[in-house]
């Protein structure tokens, strides 16, 4: 992997991050296609929003059909189809977020299945063994992702163990040829609303040399403030020259101050998520399309929106579709979702490539605080 | 509606139909789009595979969105956003078969919505109604669709209703400008497996001088001798200038036979039920895709397949995806059974031109019979 900075405007960053399967523009937003599939959209309906890295699950693929299968099959980018990048998460977040946790200890985690209660362990070094085995461009190493609220003895201890697994994780990954293979491994700085944590944490990690830096443990409901100050003071200390990725992140609003503080990479469920539960995101707002007032609205969901489905479909049709629970609602939803994401992604370079984020971000801002009725 | 036919191979007819929307040849098979999509795929994806005519139900699209919705949003095309022809039955097949029907009498049917339990009533006369307002090319009479087996008594009384009500559709169709709306009114021959009733239904309904003839109660479970004994006794007599529909009919087997006894419309939820779950029709029988055999295999479902299912993904990944419940895998398994059904009746059409169906449906059926492990 190779990150270059092509710009810069205040903190925020663009950049060009180059992987073996392909060149990605930064700041960047990974759909998340958690078991081999962003739900509901294709693989070429990505690609013709420009996507360049999607996100898979290693939790999920691991279960389901198993790395085995995959490296069987030539690898994640050969099963699933997808000739461009991928990142892997590590898994611990769904193994402790889906209450499958059975045993955590210094040595890894113990869980059972969600699917069929089977007993399953990770260890810091299998997690890599599995990624290595699935072949993701990006991979991510087991940590432990505190909840919140956490109180600062058990963070601690969570850092404590994040930063161990991190050393035995760089330490398989290298044994096993990792770099070689093409496969960059981030480091996940962890240490919840807590500054000093923070900061050891960051510390200890660095001296592992990491190809980039994760921030986890936000975005898991902590209040925005304790999130923009734990970043906002962490970010300034992180190499230049390593893509920042920070894990979850989130609305457009969380999206453009993030980058504003100089995160190169996001991921979340919400495009997708919400577009299933009829949340449509527009330059002016939110758009809950099931609202009986869209019934017999014929005009498309944003009407400057070129995406597919504003393109070809009206409010009324969209609505009925989810309504009713047919695909094609799922579809047209998904569709324009990401694309509103894509396309935002793509305006927050070009306006760090200009020089104007700040100002860029404040229009941005000031559009979505509109209403959707104001789309026209 | 105009339609011409273009060549004959036997009994079997390759024609095409023409409407205000769209060109289409026969013998055609509709993808079924009840409540106004086709289950998991998009109007393009549908176009690129050369569909010009889809099915809608009246049933469904009368209590969800309305038919005044639709009307007020300028018709049934413009809703959904396909501008090539939609056929729309008449709702009486899902109001018996939903066991929604709380009271049948001689001048229409009572019956609660199987959404919310609300009263509604369908009368020959408001069915027609309803079908105009939405404005499908084709539009199906409210009839009585006996259930198999039903005893010669209860087949005559249906058959007598299904007559009288059919009077009264053609009066109401013709009262409201229906033919000059470009809507074909079909009737439809009823009389369960008895020759007798069948001949006295096509008797009566002739009179009327109906656009086309549509051939129901049939598929419904009894023996295919019976259905194959009514088609090649009633098809014999019925006009060679119309068009002939055999409602809810079926495997490609069935559907070979039938255009060999001289039927050009066709419409079946069979290849995107199939698809949903797990079973994929190919040149040599049907695949089911979730057996274990196919958990690593690199193949595409039917290598010799040209589909875009086919072309970019393997079974292996089409199994995991309708294992694990993602959208993408239902979207790929039936755009594969779609292409399969529509590129069926190319081919069939094809060997009606060139004079040799029957040698055709000869080497076709005996393809099927190979077994899917000979697809490669």
């Amino acid at each position: 992997m190779r990150f270059d900075i092509k710009a810069v405007s205040g903190a925020a960053r663009a950049g060009l991050i180059a992987t073996e399967h392909s060149n990605i523009p930064s700041p960047v937003f990974m759909p998340v296609g958690t078991r081999g599939a962003v739900k509901a959209v294709s693989h070429d309906e990505l690609k013709s929003f420009g996507a360049q890295l999607i996100l898979g699950n290693t939790y999920h693929l691991y279960l389901r059909p198993g790395h085995e299968i995959i490296a069987r099959l030539g690898g994640l980018h050969k099963f699933i189809g997808w000739d461009r990048s991928i990142l892997t998460d590590s898994g611990g977040y769904q193994v402790f977020s889906l209450q499958a946790l059975n045993n955590i200890d210094d040595r890894g985690v113990s869980f059972q299945s969600h699917i069929d209660g089977s007993r399953h362990r990770f260890t810091p070094e299998n997690v890599i063994d599995i990624q290595i085995a699935m072949g993701a461009d990006f991979i991510m190493p087991l940590d432990v992702c505190s909840p919140y609220p956490t109180d600062v003895r058990q963070s601690k201890e969570d850092v404590a163990r994040t930063v161990d697994w991190a050393g035995e994780s760089f330490e398989r990954y290298r044994g096993e040829g990792g770099p070689e293979k093409g496969q960059a491994l981030f480091a996940i700085v962890q240490g919840s609303i807590f500054e000093d944590q923070r900061f050891w944490c960051l510390d200890r990690l660095l001296k592992l040399d990491p190809p980039g830096l994760s921030v986890g443990g936000l975005a898991v409901g902590e209040p925005k403030e304790d999130r923009e100050r734990i970043l906002s003071s962490i970010l300034p200390h992180f190499p230049e020259d390593k893509p920042r990725y920070l894990m979850g992140v989130g609305t457009p609003e969380d999206i453009l101050d993030a980058v504003e503080l100089g995160v190169d990479m996001f991921d979340c469920v919400m495009p997708t998520r919400n577009a299933r539960n009829g949340t449509l995101f527009t330059r002016c707002g939110k758009m809950i399309i099931k609202a009986a007032r869209y019934a017999d609205d014929p005009k498309p969901v944003d009407p400057e929106c070129p995406c597919p489905t504003c393109r070809g479909y009206s409010r009324a049709y969209i609505r009925h579709l989810l309504s009713v629970g047919e695909i094609l609602g799922l579809r047209l939803a998904t569709l324009h979702n990401l694309y509103f994401y894509l396309n935002l992604m793509e305006r927050i370079r070009e306006a760090i490539e200009k020089g104007r984020y700040a100002e860029f971000k404040a229009e941005f801002v000031a559009d979505l605080g509109r209403g959707v009725e104001e789309t026209g």
